[in-house]
């Protein structure tokens, strides 16, 4: 896997991704393996307790998630994850997730996912992984 | 518990509930234990495989988690979830999410969501709950 | 299915399996989807904090769950496994797990485990198996 | 946190483990948030399909997990785990477990554990502890 394949990738997956934009959220980081988006929690992502609802905090990770499974040319899609809530976030927090590989071998692959706001742990996911078996990019543009 | 209780406890959820109702939710049953809630895809919520961001599918079942586990007049909040995707949803879909209670003990509970369309089962969640202590309705209004 | 096949297919799984049976479980009943296995808690199962270790509450679980997602005549493995554990149990109690099947699909399952004794609940957990694309029986058998 | 609190809170774990012992475990390192595990798989652990029933592999896992998260003086359990099994394992393979600490705050921790065989992963497996509020050591002993 090389940086420029993983930056080819992510710009691929961005342009398509009128989820994550519609959410603003911003792609700060990309690598082999690893990716960092980060958001800030409107008023719109309240929910009953008056807290950011945790499909918010959820969706940012996966979002992270994608990203950093999606880096080595091969469309990869979420089968199974897991989220622990931490501490709640409020209005105006900005929460940065921070995806690494914990393991990727054959079409499976599993990703962790730390959500922070100020160093303050906010949420940590688990992601599993599984390649479609279709390409992300042509094999010309990945190579 | 009643039925008028947690259609009592419905109601002050989600009023306040501003995530639910900015993704066009709908509450379309509660009772003790159990919630139904159901949403359509939008083009807003494409990610970049051309299907629904995952993060919504969650957000929908996290709701519906969270109308079930309110329902006897304690407040409670969500600590662990999980999520398993099981086929794709697009654009158009409306997503029906069904909670039930599978355990309630104490201050911890567990309540399964299936989300479907049309008969078909897209996501199967299972969320982890726990009392704060505090009260969601006052006790004149919660009798 | 039919229960013929899933009595069959327990028959085949219980004669190869040394690990449930020495631990001394018994296979109380199977039936297309479900199974209920129990077992005794032994002096050799307690952990550091004097109560059963959560591993043999899981193994038990975990065969009960295999048991169930292996009465349809195909080879299903667990790929991925939770466990909440809810209340401790000690020496001499006597466990009783029961698997029913909550999603079932191509080459994907998601079955549900109550781990119980005396009625109260001890234990929640959840597998996700796959088949692996082999007989448990041979055709004629399994007819 | 220190080192030999670490130490003296596996040794006084130990004593009292008869689960792992009864399974042939050995304590290979413990440090305060890690501990490693391991075992080798015998006949009594193989199940239906003639591999190591994933219960033992979780147990491994699971007594890796539960000396890490001893590691400073209170007594924790745990409350929650997920195991991700990724390659079988087989009669004779030594299995060898880390764990290692991903959050700790308050009364909650969150603690990863690898499960390899001479290199190669077996299992992936995450458990969320909470201390109890009781003391593993006495506080002269602790000191």
């Amino acid at each position: 896997m090389s940086e420029a394949l993983a930056q080819a990738c992510a710009a691929r997956m961005w342009d398509g991704d009128a989820a994550s934009r519609s959410l603003g959220m911003a792609l700060d980081a990309v690598a082999p393996g690893t990716a960092r988006l980060s958001m800030t929690v409107t008023a719109a992502m309240l929910n009953g307790h008056g807290t950011c609802h945790g499909g918010f905090i959820f969706t940012l990770a996966d979002s992270a998630f994608a990203f950093a499974c999606n880096t080595d040319g091969m469309a990869s899609v979420a089968s199974h994850c897991t989220v622990s809530y931490l501490r709640p976030a409020g209005l105006g927090d900005r929460l940065v997730a921070d995806a690494t590989e914990r393991h990727r071998e054959g079409r499976s692959g599993i990703y962790d996912v730390r959500v922070t706001c100020g160093g303050a742990t906010i949420a940590e996911f688990r992601g599993h992984s599984r390649t479609t078996g279709a390409r992300l990019l042509d094999a010309p543009d990945a190579a």
